[in-house]
């Protein structure tokens, strides 16, 4: 039987020389490769008691909302910065070149609601941890992050040490 | 029984005076409006014979990808300019100021494929013909076109008028 990985293509020296880029669009692109993918993504939450799936502009839609729709869950937009019409809260953080904002509805987390944050990829950790940071603004709990792909040599996991994160497939480089 | 336009959030002069914005957001953050938003654009593709659902980026995402996850098919995504990683195709249309680019790759089609295009919002059409051009260049054929709301006044359907059509909620305005 396929697995996850089976799908992925990897495109060497993408954007720049010396990356690997793990494309999922070929995962997405297969009716199988995707069904497989969201349901395993799916188990990374079994025995989570959570109220919210919330995902990240724009490849955390395409996980995210399966996910929750199969759960029965609300799903929360972490939007770029200037695309969500109401009042927001926003965070800024690092990235290899300058800075990115992100953004999520004031009202869009009640204080004590316990949140799953959903992206396709950890590298860095940096936008999920700014996700989380949005998340406890708001006053919600983080109580699970979980990622189709994980790239192990980037060590996001040492950012995120303080939640609990799961991912589906995990390359020992970056 | 609630209603898909129940849940729609409408903010008046968002982004700018005289416009009524329908806000999408609070129909995802209610577990039941998001659910009922799915299973009415679903019922959109009864006895529509298709082979593949793409959707654009970002809403698109959102809305597609757990339609197609519920019928059993693929996904492709028609993402913004220098977002996707291999051989891509691009379409640039006109926008209220400037223009926009969209991209799919090159290989996400196959010849004879039969496409559903989904997005959140049918207003001038722009963004949906651009994405159906690309699907052509392709090869594919766009046997349906669904969207959850729809701006009458903007006269997309006019636009896309050579294409079936459909939508959950249409508002007389614009």
């Amino acid at each position: 039987m396929k697995k996850v990985e089976d799908y992925i293509t990897t495109i060497p020296d993408f954007p720049s020389p010396g990356i690997m880029f793990r494309d999922i669009t070929s995962v997405l692109g297969d009716a199988e490769g995707f069904k497989l993918s969201i349901d395993e993504m799916t188990k990374l939450l079994d025995g989570v008691d959570f109220d919210v799936i919330a995902g990240t502009e724009s490849r955390g839609f395409v996980f995210g909302t399966p996910i929750a729709y199969n759960l029965g869950k609300p799903f929360v937009l972490v939007r770029k910065k200037g695309k969500l019409p109401r009042e927001t809260v926003s965070e800024t953080y690092d990235l290899e070149y300058g800075t990115a904002t992100i953004e999520m509805h004031k009202d869009s987390i009640k204080p004590g609601q316990k949140v799953v944050l959903v992206d396709d990829l950890l590298a860095t950790g940096g936008t999920m941890e700014a996700s989380a940071k949005l998340v406890e603004t708001l006053g919600g709990e983080v109580v699970k992050m979980i990622f189709l792909l994980e790239l192990k040599g980037l060590n996001g996991r040492e950012k995120l040490a303080k939640y609990s994160v799961g991912s589906v497939v995990a390359y020992e480089g970056a």
